[in-house]
């Protein structure tokens, strides 16, 4: 089978998604996927003296979750690939440090567990790894003062901002090939579409939703076209954090292409506050799609409720130095497919047993 | 072949470097590999505002002098895998969006384009993939802003602190199962091991070589174990840069480690300045190894000089923001193993010919 489809697309045959974990904050806690994340953190500091720390340590114990509830040793692991916002990825490099993982970061802003999981899938699908953790986080007081303005200083928001998600999300990807079929998932990645930087010319850090929707808009098509897919071949085109404004948007970049994905498409950043006072446009931040996508939609699947989702987080690719200098912000999404394979017969089991 | 060695190391076997270019700025025109670089900026700023447009251009002008060196058009590359130092990679991401090129964005501090080179070579030898640009860049005035002081304060720095170098080096990887043998090259990338944070309690952003020995002493290491080689298996052992402070600490580490790597350590960064004044302890960035790479070694093995490098790339993880909050600075280490192969006969190449 030809792994490379067109341009942008990759196909896998052998990647499943082993085990996930998830964690979040106290706002999220009440939000729309509140009552399955692993764990939450009463407050924003969690018991640490800085956002930033705070951050790590809820990203590392969500991966110690995550090989809890795999029954995996650590060094079982390959690798660790992953990345967040804050400036020199120091959430998740501090994270392989302090858990003594070999580790290779990236930097997509929130396309960063998308771009993860198409890396770890490449890697595992060459044969080049057996267990690899994606993970990524974001925490609102770390991000807002990086990006915008510290929270102590109260400054108001329009509507079109979204507020980061304090959220980290897990994902241990592994090798078909090197598991028994009783230790196996049935939860496959078997495609992939690596994005290109699309700008719209948006200057505004508070208008992020239009920063990343032509580039959500550009991935989509492109997967779709390569892979010869309609929307209807998805349950959920699941986008990262577009929010409601972006979301809007998409809906109508899709149509200009040729696709209406009105019926199909959610987006994590308008559903995870959905409900909740000043929630603006909705959430944002590498850890929002990623906590949703391990929480939520990974469990649902489990259980049926989902066969095949597309799941395309969107980053925008924002510099406050060069947006300072009259730059504007390019966004980018890269898409991965999920799908839930057909149960395995007990005659699969038994030959798999048989044959070790 | 096992494509997994050990823990942390892969190996290749169909990867080449197809073609590469390397610009640097006027100090390192008057340095070491002053007359192998492609084109050197004339000054700091190189036509553009700010040294963050400077250090854009110069990458994105970089990777227009690789795709005319290797007649091929952009089209045909899949992917840039890339990333520098800049807050949100924007040299990088931006240089993708101005060349229309899918994107996966990486941060590895100054151990990114041997990154860059693991990632591209799996991702080729995998399958998934034909060609894949490398790329990374860095720029003295934008990253002593960023990291350090803005050069307009003209504050002055220990011995053992490093001038980040003005530079940008781009590779193109290959596959040799798509390449007829008459436009190969006989530069390969046979091997190559992913490194693990290793932090030995550096709180000093002038004293980047000893937070950044220890990763290179572990990921050297890792590569003649898991490999089964001796450092005498390599012409070169090619650190990126440690500086002559850091150098010394590493043959230091090595040797307890039971490796004595004296007579093949080479280090890009206390070769960079040697011989210019007020070189400190050497040059750095993630421009320093890439520009080196892909002027000097890479055109001196073509001419035969040497037959096999252990390029490896060394990052210190250096965040202020955390720093400031008490944080120590872990470095990282990743290593590509780049060998000449044996001329090809006149036979491979009637045949190869014939069987197309």
């Amino acid at each position: 089978m030809t792994k490379k489809i067109g341009r942008q697309s990759l196909r896998f045959e052998n990647v499943f998604i082993k085990s996930w974990a998830s964690a979040a904050g106290p706002t999220e806690k009440k939000g729309t996927f509140g009552s399955y994340y692993d764990f939450t953190i009463h407050d924003a500091l969690f018991g640490e003296n800085s956002f930033e720390a705070a951050e790590k340590r809820m990203f590392t114990e969500c991966v110690k979750t995550l090989l809890k509830k795999a029954s995996l040793s650590i060094n079982k692991v390959d690798c660790l690939i992953g990345g967040d916002l804050l400036n020199q990825i120091v959430t998740s490099a501090y994270g392989a440090r302090d858990l003594d993982l070999p580790f290779l970061g990236i930097y997509g802003a929130c396309s960063t567990m998308a771009e993860a999981m198409l890396l770890s899938s490449m890697q595992i699908d060459g044969g080049f790894a057996e267990n690899i953790l994606c993970g990524t986080s974001s925490h609102f007081g770390s991000a807002e003062r990086q990006f915008r303005f510290p929270l102590e200083l109260g400054t108001p928001k329009p509507p079109t901002a979204q507020n980061t998600v304090t959220g980290t999300g897990v994902l241990l990807l592994s090798d078909r090939r090197l598991t028994q079929i009783k230790e196996e998932t049935r939860i496959r990645i078997t495609s992939g579409t690596i994005g290109k930087p699309v700008d719209p010319g948006i200057k505004d850090a508070n208008n992020m939703g239009a920063a990343m929707a032509p580039a959500a808009a550009s991935t989509i098509a492109a997967h779709l076209r390569e892979l010869q897919k309609k929307p209807e071949d998805y349950d959920i085109i699941l986008t990262g954090d577009l929010g409601t404004h972006g979301s809007d948007l998409l809906h109508i970049l899709m149509e200009k292409l040729g696709f209406d994905i009105r019926k199909q498409h959610k987006d994590c950043g308008a559903m995870v506050f959905a409900g909740l006072p000043s929630h603006y446009s909705g959430g944002s931040g590498c850890g929002c799609c990623a906590s949703s996508l391990a929480s939520y939609f990974l469990s649902e699947m489990q259980k049926e409720k989902f066969r095949r989702i597309l799941f395309v987080a969107t980053g925008a690719l924002l510099s406050p130095t060069v947006v300072q200098q009259g730059e504007t912000i390019p966004g980018i999404a890269h898409a991965v497919s999920i799908e839930l394979a057909e149960k395995h017969s007990e005659n699969d089991i038994s030959f798999q047993i048989e044959s070790f």
